[in-house]
């Protein structure tokens, strides 16, 4: 048996947004390696073992599944979303270049997953529907500094953006400051959508002017998608839909 | 029977990155619609007309859609990828803010799928696994002289990037004068993958340095992904793996 590791996207929560070939490597894996929530959607079988951990050790969960692997398991370890937006395969890949050579050696794989982003977008209508940006909100691995100057970057480029992990209760001044910042540099009222949990029995989806937005709409389970100077509302009965024109 | 549209990703290519859910979305439908190799690769099966149409035609596809959902069709419109990102999506809401006002009552739904820009940097490693942004080379519908100022900013911002039809026949410049313009923002040899047709038997993967770029490495089947300055080549036996570390 050779060992490998697949770093797998489970999608946003919903079963029907898991891929085939997600599926296919979960049902051959020996290994299942992850964030407690994530390992807890793979269903339990005989001669599958579970390894969850708790979050914000992702360098020592990559190594665990190198190890594994070099034993000759197959692991695969399960990300939410997309595996290389803000989730593991950069750790893993991390983990392979600090760790021993023969790590450079094992099949690695990567298989895609709806991201988090494109979930949302999908929900609102199109807000990403002409160019845009993905920022990482959370300040635990850059400075935060560096986030003001790609938000406004952004602005000035006028991408549509989505902002991941936007607040966290050991830093919820962070969005505070993300906010006014985009308030200030946008000086309109452009759509602003708070999707919560997209694709489970939690979700929720909120359209709000960008004057209007608060802070504590948003929390770690949410995406927030900012639209660009052209994005447009269309309002109906029901929710509206938010989309970004094709032509600017 | 209710009128509905779908907007379904069909993703980059191969089935096993096809969701369950826009499965499911194609098995229920009376009408599929989409620019011809999209709609090739629904099966055929009774009850069903496929509306196979010409590329750049996507504002009449639109209305063709929600003219078939208004006389109670339930009407897929394919895209590959995702319909959100330079697909799709976007067209069938222009369509719908243009249109008879009936055609914001009908049920319009979008199934996201894997975008290219997504099954590229699983194939790569994970080049896109710090803040990155996607931007559409194509100036069909935007002037070039934007495309330029994103991208000197998107280099500025220190984003990795995901480049959308790069090239055309109809449109070969575009490209050169991209690539001079990051040569010479970036200067430095930071990887840029050229990935073609990811996951069909077509299938190619070339990671270059930067300054060794030339624009006939990509054609309109290729997503370019460019590496912030951060990103990393590990080089080992078979395709080297390039990942953007978590932290900056």
């Amino acid at each position: 048996m050779t060992g490998r590791v697949v770093v797998a996207g489970l999608g946003p929560g919903a079963e029907a947004l898991v891929t085939p070939e997600v599926r296919a490597a979960l049902a051959a894996a020996t290994d299942v390696i992850g964030y407690i929530p994530y390992v807890a959607r793979v269903a339990d079988r005989p001669g599958l073992v579970k390894h969850a951990s708790d979050n914000r050790v992702e360098l020592d969960r990559a190594r665990h599944a190198l190890e594994l692997a070099g034993q000759g398991r197959r692991v695969v370890v399960v990300s939410s979303g997309d595996p290389g937006v803000f989730a593991m395969a950069s750790a893993l890949f991390e983990a392979v270049e600090a760790g021993p050579p023969a790590w450079c050696d094992l099949r690695i794989e990567v298989l895609p997953g709806i991201t988090a982003m494109l979930a949302a977008a999908a929900r609102a209508g199109a807000p990403l529907g002409h160019d845009f940006c993905a920022i990482n909100l959370s300040d635990n691995l850059k400075p935060w500094a560096l986030i003001e100057k790609r938000l406004r970057l952004a602005v000035e480029a006028d991408f549509a953006m989505a902002l991941y992990n936007p607040r966290s209760k050991a830093r919820p001044e962070g969005f505070v400051r993300a906010l006014d910042l985009l308030r200030e540099a946008c000086n309109d009222a452009r759509p602003v959508i708070f999707a919560r949990a997209v694709s489970t029995p939690e979700e929720s989806l909120r359209v709000v002017p960008l004057p209007e937005c608060r802070p504590e709409m948003a929390d770690m389970r949410t995406v927030v998608l900012v639209g660009s100077s052209r994005t447009r509302v269309i309002a109906r009965t029901g929710a509206p839909y938010v989309f970004t024109p094709r032509s600017a």
